[in-house]
């Protein structure tokens, strides 16, 4: 069966996200003040081959901690469907 | 009223999307050759405030448009909850 996987890789909420600050102050200058808190991370679509849901998020799991996110500084989290 | 956005930038499928072509070989290095199809996008999340969920949308459009996405490359969708 084929999965896809949509993952999420986002800045720990406890660490400074520079580039989110960076983008937050720009939205001040374009006008849209009442946008706060930007946060920005990775979204990372894939396809897998598994015989089953486990086996696919066992893979996805295995991915994440391997390359996808640094869990010093990252989290992740992420949704399977059956393609 | 605070709202949440939780945008999703993506290469658009048309084009070629290096840094993903890159982690698919990866994945088979890793012993993953199960995975393919990677593609690599920003997911964004920020706060907003705003009279009415329309309000907000129409904000959270302007700032994809203006800043958050090159709509030349990248194409963007995102959901808001009230916060």
């Amino acid at each position: 069966m084929k999965f896809k996987a949509e993952i999420n890789v986002m800045p720990l909420k406890a660490l400074l996200d520079p580039q989110g600050k960076a983008v937050t102050s720009s939205m001040k200058n374009l006008g849209l003040a009442e946008i706060e808190n930007v946060r920005i991370g990775k979204h990372i679509t894939l396809e897998i081959e598994a015989t089953s849901k486990q086996e696919a998020s066992s893979k996805v799991d295995e991915a994440c901690k391997k390359l996808l996110a640094n869990q010093i500084m990252e989290s992740y989290d992420y949704t399977l469907t059956e393609a």
